[in-house]
């Protein structure tokens, strides 16, 4: 009889894992609050229509043989190999059994505790959040056109600020602009001198993962395009009306888009499985869970003892494929290797239809970098199906623009 | 100098009159809490994914040399020219002066103050209705997918109840069995037999302003295809779990979508314009509101005096444009003539690939119908985009199926 594997989460571990694995082998449930896989890579592009939602997700029940569960794991009992879930929408409990675990819960965004900053920020990890992203850009503009309103207030509708200055942040920052530059000239021509594109972020410089000198690029390049960085700045408050840094000043914003990078889920901070001092399962080589055998964990919720890797949608695909892999081997009785990370580099897109590229063979910036990076992308997306949308969103806007429309 | 034209809304009245108005006369203003038109003839087929949401609307800042607001407009002041307004999200006050004001602002779904209606109910006026019916159509699914809960309890969440047989209701019914029919049986192949569409009609019949053999038909076809028509019935009272209808039975449902009609919307109900008993703004021939020349009324919210029209967007098209060519030919001083409708007949899809057609021409049904059905609102949208997105959609859809991600 096949062994009972379940899977908790959607995203790239565990979707390149239910990819690769051999269905045959097992009987599959997979746990997720998301019904759905998202290309995260390409989610910045959403928040302003350069791409629609729907192109970069693929539905986890477009996978054959699996049972796909729409609920939140709360916890196990690893003694009697049972996973305690609850329905994402009517918050029904109910359990699943397993022989084999995978733990892909992914994590959280991290809001250090900053006072308002849950209320009043906008996140970017999922498409919904995008979507609140998308709509409130748009409402900002809307707002800033109303009739009777000092150019002050306009301004404070019109002020932009991205806190963090990652490969997220970056590229919210770039695609804001490019809307700005591409669209806004047109559809809210007036306002378009009043607007302000302000990335915060707490070190010395952006992109600190990429190569000196491509950060560097990055921080002239946004210099020119008039996004003003400010480097070692940190938010300390957020109330509804201003948001204030830790150089006492404090100023009025439109929007605020948090993406300060994650921390550990509900899911991982309750477990009682061995976990390191950021709350990541401990795993060992084979991404076992130290001191189980039958419980893996990969992706940003999990950690290899004395090998650590970044924190990367790169990292947990090759792991998900890995343990797919190791698991359909496992069925036919052979032996594993243990996973072994390779490193293809970084992309980012920073805007004005120039990104940057750094890795292993090739470190670059600019027009070809960025058809670098949109092919590179392109290839990635997991399904026919989302390569003709992206293709066909890309092709529309440049013939009709982004759409503008709010609902 | 150009005079002051105001227009309130962005549905299809005031959107073809904005469209067929020369802009060169006037200094246009358009409010509108909705930034954008919206092709409700196939709303229905954006709730299941048949069509994208984004397909059928038009951004209103795409029409050139009109002031747009994003905001409610709360009363007038006829002595004064001047229109009160509330931006839509900061609810911030404002006004806007006119010399001549065009009241398009539509009516409201109406709940008849039915208990729970409003609480429990889904509508279908507005993309944001189509996606929350979507996302809660997925919910249902997932919900009924989930383990440990008993055969009554799917069934419960997969009873699908519409409550009104008018064109939006019989749309939504035959879009929501489509998606069982095409998408359920390969994504929740489990659960398809336990899917229920029940369609609740106050009258006699469903699709009334309909050829009766039309009519007929459709009840007929939606027999067949498993959905349930029941006339002479009334919903007396909805709660979270049940749904009580006026014969004294009760049941539970998964989702309900109400599409009984609409109603006067706050702005008319609060308007010192004169109006009929059903709230609508009394008008001439010339669209003019009773005793003001500069003020006028059309679509939804209007009516011609002993000359009543069906509220469609048919009519409310015409009189936009009619609207927008009588104020072209004000302003070149030149005369114009009363409004007159021309009734290009009714169409209905009814799922299953068929349609109906009753028009003064043509009267009939079934796939031939179908591929009219298709054609007229093809033609009808209003921008080259909408063209491109939507027949790009119904591609997709054959090739892909529907879009089962939730989010």
């Amino acid at each position: 009889m096949p062994k009972n594997l379940v899977v908790l989460g959607t995203g790239f571990g565990a979707f390149s894992c239910l990819r690769t694995i051999d269905k045959e082998f097992y009987n599959i449930s997979v746990i997720s609050p998301r019904n759905h896989f998202l290309f995260t890579p390409l989610l910045p592009s959403t928040t302003v229509g350069t791409i629609e939602f729907r192109s970069i997700i693929e539905p986890i029940r477009n996978l054959k043989h699996i049972n796909f569960y729409q609920a939140y794991a709360l916890n196990i009992d690893t003694v009697n190999n049972v996973v305690f879930c609850e329905d994402a929408d009517t918050k029904n409990k109910f359990h699943v059994n397993y022989d084999i675990l995978a733990i892909a819960v992914g994590e959280v965004t991290n809001t250090f505790n900053i006072p308002g900053v849950w209320e009043h920020a906008y996140f970017l990890k999922e498409v919904s959040d995008a979507r609140k992203i998308r709509t409130k850009v748009i409402d900002c503009f809307e707002n800033a056109s109303l009739p009777d309103i000092s150019i002050e207030e306009r301004k404070k509708f019109l002020r932009f600020v991205v806190c963090g200055g990652g490969p997220t942040g970056v590229e919210f920052a770039a695609e804001l602009h490019d809307f700005i530059d591409e669209d806004v000239k047109d559809k809210y021509a007036e306002l378009s001198d009043l607007v302000e594109v302000i990335l915060i972020e707490a070190g010395t410089k952006i992109l600190s993962t990429f190569d000196a000198n491509l950060s560097l690029y990055t921080m002239k390049f946004f210099k020119r395009q008039n996004i003003v960085v400010k480097t070692n700045s940190n938010i300390v408050k957020v109330d509804d009306k201003y948001i204030y840094v830790n150089d006492g000043t404090r100023f009025e914003y439109g929007l605020l888009v948090w993406s300060t990078g994650n921390t550990a889920s509900q899911f991982s901070l309750s477990s009682a499985l061995p976990k390191n001092n950021k709350n990541r399962f401990i795993t060992d080589k084979f991404l076992r869970v130290k001191g189980f055998d039958n419980i893996y964990a990969l992706g940003d919720c999990a950690e290899t003892e004395n090998d650590p890797r970044p924190k990367t949608a790169q990292v947990a695909q090759q792991e998900g494929k890995y343990l797919g892999k190791a698991l359909n081997r496992l069925a036919r009785g052979k032996e594993i290797k243990a996973f072994k990370f390779k490193d293809f580099g970084m992309l980012a897109y920073v805007g004005g239809r120039r990104a940057l590229a750094d890795t292993p063979r090739y470190k670059g910036s600019g027009f070809t970098t960025f058809i670098f990076w949109r092919s590179v992308y392109f290839t990635k997306l997991v399904s026919l199906k989302n390569k003709i949308l992206v293709l066909f969103d890309w092709f529309k806007n440049i013939l009709f623009g982004r759409d503008v429309s709010n609902f």
